[in-house]
C-alpha cells in the first residue's frame, strides 16, 4: 500500500496530504528554533505563536463572534458528554436532548448521571432505526430545560441535521433563551454555520480537523460560570477559557497539527469551498448507490450525511469479498461500525473528489463482476 | 539555530533525536499501510499493534506487575488531580497528602474539592521552602485515609525522592494497606522503581515519555471500582480499564511516539542503563554550580532532583544576560518557573550527557568572563 490509497476510516480519519508532508518536513526543527514543536514549552513565544494563529484561524473559518471563546481541550466528544451538564446545568437542573442517532442516544445517557435529561424526541421511535430525524413540530420541548442538545452529524448513522433547529416565539419553535449545544465532531468546519443560532458547540478534532487528542468547545461566554462545584478545574469551561487552554498542559502538537489544517482549509477556499466540494462528493456516492441494486442506504434523503456514508450490500454474504477487494483496489478502512454492520465511507473534507470517484468506480466494477 | 542546539525545557521537554527521525520518515506512510499513523482507526490491527506494543514495552521497562492496569489517558498529571479523589475517595473519605513542592502543593488544593485532605507534612513549613523533605518520623499519619499521595519528582522547585516512604508497622511507618499514590510525570522511566510499592503511578507524558497530550496511569486492580458516581465515564479509571484505554478515542499519535520512546530507551538498557546515564549527569551539574561563587542549587543534597536542576545566579542583573548568551550558544529553555525565578536545566533522558557538559562549560565560560 502506499499514500496513493484512499482512506475512508471515520476518525481517526485521512488529513491533507500537504499538511502531513509540512508536518515531516518540520517535526525536527520548526522553522530554524531548533526544536520539533513537541518539544517546545507551551508558554513559550514559538508555541504560543502557534497556538494564537490556529485559535485566529478557525475564529476566521467559522466567523466566530467575540463572545464567545474557543477552547482547546482533551478527552473528545465522549469526555464532553459529562462536561456538558457538568458545566452548564450546574447542581441538578434539567436538559432536552434530541436524540438522532447513537451518538446523541450515548450523550442523553451519560448527561442523565447530572441532571432531569429528557429526550425531546427519539428518531428511532419510527421503527426503522435512525434514518430520519422526526419533524420538529413533534418534539416535546421542556418549559424548564436549560439547554438543547443534539449531534449535528451522527458518524455511525449517516444523519447529518441541515443546520439549526428553528428558533422563535412558536410553540414548535426553540425558545430563543433556551441555548443550543452541538456536538460537531464529524461535521465541522465542512460548511457554513452560523455559531451565534448556538450556545456550545464541541466535538473531538479527529474527523475533520486534526489528529485523536484534541478536543475543540465554541461557548458564549455568558454561558461560563455555573458548574457543579465538582467539575474538575482542568474540564472546567471557565478555568479553562480564562487561562487561554494553558491551565493544563495542552496537546500541542495536535494544536500545531490542526493549525496547519486550518491553513490549508483555507487555501481551499475556507468552509464555504470545501462545502461545494462536500456536496459535489456526497450526491456521486449517494447517487451511485441509489443507482445500485446491489447497495442501498437506509437514510430519508434529507437528512443524508455529507461525511458520512454507510451503505449495506443486499447480499450480506458479499461483504468480507467487498472489504478484500476494496482493500485490493487501494479503498481502505470502508467497514461500518459494529453496532450497524455494512459499510461505511467516511469523506471528510481531506477526502479529495478523485477518492470518491475511485470509490464509485470499484463499487460499479463490483456490482457489474456479480450480476 | 538547529538540532545542534540543546533544549533544557521543563516540558514539553527534549525527545530523543532517533525517535523524532523515524517518526519524520514515517509520517506519511506508516510501514506500507498507506496510512500515517494519525489517519488510522484506533480499533484497527494497525493501531491495535502499535498501541499493545507500547503497553508492553512499559511493562517491561518498570516490570509492572501482572495485578496492575496500564491506562493511557488525557488531561495530564493536573486533570489527574480530581480524578485520583473521584476515582479512589467514593462519596467523601480522607485521604494524607505529603508537600514537597508546588506540584504536590496543587494536587492537595485541588483534592480538598472531594474529600477530607489532610496534610502529613509541609516541606514549605521549615521556612526555607520547597528545599528538602521532611523526615517521615515527623509525619502526621491519618487513621482513616484511603491512600497517601505524594509528588516523587517537582519540576518547578528540583525535589525528588528517592523512592517510596518506608512502609511496615512501626509507628512512623507508612501501614502496608494504605496505598501509596504517586505522581511520577517528571522522573517516570528515569530510572527504576517497585511498582509493588505503590497502589497508583501517574502522570503526563510531555517530560520523559512523550508528547504533550498523554496521560499514563498504573493502578493497582484492586482499587478499580471506587469511584464517585459524578466522575465522568471517560475519566473512571473502570471503565478505562475494562475498555482497555478506548472507551473514548485515545491521542493515538502520542501513543505511537511513546511506543518509539520506549523502544529507544529499551536500546539504552532499559531504565537501569538511562539511570546511570541520569545519575552522572546530574552530579556534573550540580558540582559545577557547587564549585561556582555565581550560581547556587538551594536544595539540601539528598533531595536534590536527576530530573529538573533550578539555580540562582547570585547577582540577578545577570539573569537575561545569562539567557541571552546562553540562546546564542544554543543552550535552549533555560529560564526558570514564574513562580520561583531563576534558571532551570531540565535534564530527562533524552538531554544526553554531551548537552550537559555544553551547559556546564557554558556556565563555567560565563562566569569567568564576569570574574
Amino acid at each position: 500500500m502506499s499514500r496513493a490509497a484512499f482512506n475512508f476510516s471515520p476518525g481517526p480519519a485521512v488529513m491533507p496530504e500537504p499538511v502531513l508532508r509540512q508536518a515531516a518536513e518540520e517535526l525536527l526543527d520548526w522553522r530554524g528554533t531548533g526544536m520539533s514543536v513537541m518539544e517546545m514549552s507551551h508558554r513559550g513565544p514559538a508555541f504560543m505563536s502557534i497556538y494564537e494563529q490556529a485559535v485566529a484561524d478557525l475564529r476566521d473559518l467559522l466567523a466566530i463572534p467575540d463572545d464567545y471563546a474557543v477552547l482547546f481541550m482533551q478527552g473528545g466528544a465522549l469526555a464532553q458528554n459529562p462536561l456538558v451538564p457538568l458545566n452548564l446545568l450546574g447542581e441538578g437542573g434539567a436538559a432536552d436532548y434530541l436524540i438522532t442517532g447513537q451518538w446523541s442516544l450515548k450523550s442523553a445517557k451519560e448527561a442523565a448521571r447530572y441532571g432531569a435529561i429528557r429526550v425531546v424526541a427519539d428518531a428511532a421511535q419510527g421503527g426503522r432505526g435512525y434514518t430520519s430525524v422526526p419533524p420538529q413540530a413533534t418534539w416535546q420541548l421542556s418549559r424548564d430545560a436549560r439547554y438543547l442538545h443534539l449531534c449535528a452529524n451522527e458518524t455511525i448513522d449517516g444523519v447529518e441535521l441541515e443546520g439549526p433547529p428553528a428558533q422563535g416565539t412558536a410553540p414548535h419553535e426553540v425558545p430563543l433563551d433556551l441555548p443550543v449545544v452541538a456536538d460537531m465532531s464529524s461535521n465541522i468546519v465542512s460548511r457554513p454555520i452560523d455559531v451565534r443560532r448556538y450556545g456550545l458547540i464541541y466535538g473531538g478534532a479527529q474527523k475533520n480537523i486534526g489528529p485523536a487528542g484534541l478536543t475543540f468547545v465554541i461557548v458564549r461566554k455568558d454561558l461560563l460560570g455555573r458548574a457543579h462545584p465538582l467539575t474538575p478545574s482542568a474540564f472546567n469551561y471557565s478555568v479553562v477559557a480564562e487561562s487561554g487552554s494553558m491551565y493544563n498542559t495542552p496537546p500541542t502538537y495536535a494544536i500545531y497539527l490542526a493549525g496547519l489544517v486550518f491553513q490549508w482549509l483555507k487555501a481551499q477556499g475556507g468552509v464555504a469551498g470545501i462545502a461545494a466540494v462536500n456536496a459535489t462528493k456526497a450526491k456521486l456516492l449517494y447517487d451511485a448507490i441509489d443507482a445500485s441494486e446491489l447497495y442501498e442506504n437506509r437514510v430519508d434523503p434529507p437528512w443524508r450525511s455529507r461525511m458520512n456514508v454507510p451503505f449495506f450490500l443486499r447480499d450480506e454474504r458479499l461483504n468480507e469479498c467487498f472489504l478484500e477487494e476494496a482493500k485490493a483496489a487501494e479503498l481502505l478502512q470502508l467497514k461500518g461500525h459494529r453496532v450497524v454492520g455494512g459499510m461505511r465511507a467516511s469523506i471528510y473534507n481531506a477526502m479529495p473528489l478523485e477518492g470518491v470517484q475511485a470509490l464509485v468506480e470499484y463499487m460499479q466494477d463490483f456490482e457489474r463482476r456479480r450480476a
